[in-house]
């Protein structure tokens, strides 16, 4: 049962990808560039009407690995450089580990669509998808 | 109790804002443009160190009033507007209500941070901060 101030996420689909380890995934999408897919709950299908290939989203994922009891990093994994607080970087490390991938469409499929780049490990559970907005400062 | 799978999101903080109810606020951020104060948990503000007034960040909220059942919607709330998946929204109403407003820091303080624009209702919680990457694609 979930407690009424209780925040639960519900997993909404799940990333299918190449990528087995967190050792694969570069530290950004740019350095990266595979493609993925995104496979959808068959009950939560009717929420992707509108969107299509060519359509760029952003993907929100829960890095599922990532140790939630951190507060400081060193940025990029790199040992040379100084201890950042988490929120003023991109690590998984931090106490709700949501991860935000801005990726294309490739192709809309029955089950989910196909997207890149995404580097992220299979089977990431996906817990939200908005679109870029074009226009404001959002995206 | 967490459960192992289960997808808990800890409050790192809350907003606080002039607006009280849905009605005020603007559907983007674009059209409104008010400032916010950000408090974050006082246990958690060692993770905002290299944070700094005049970064862009990303925030990301829990919408606690949403609809977490609706999966079509009709665009910008306009009833004119032909029903689409809330996938292909900015709607609040999704499966899982995660906001994402990115503002740009004014001022940092003892108890977090004052930024622009935020349309968000007084008491929001935050979930989330991550500052908008420059070079890649993302944020």
């Amino acid at each position: 049962m979930e407690k009424k101030d209780e925040m639960v996420l519900k997993r909404i689909g799940s990333i299918r990808s190449p990528l087995t380890s967190r050792e694969e995934c570069p530290k950004q999408a740019s350095e990266g560039g595979h493609e993925g897919m995104i496979i959808i709950e068959p009950h939560l299908r009717d929420g992707l009407e509108g969107l299509e290939a060519g359509r760029e989203i952003l993907i929100f994922t829960w890095l599922h690995l990532a140790d939630r009891e951190i507060l400081k990093v060193h940025p990029r994994g790199d040992a040379g450089r100084p201890l950042r607080g988490v929120f003023a970087t991109r690590s998984p490390s931090r106490p709700n580990p949501i991860g935000l991938h801005r990726v294309t469409i490739l192709e809309m499929s029955e089950r989910g669509m196909r997207v890149a780049p995404l580097d992220v490990i299979d089977g990431t559970p996906v817990v939200d998808i908005k679109p870029v907005l074009e226009i404001s400062r959002e995206g």
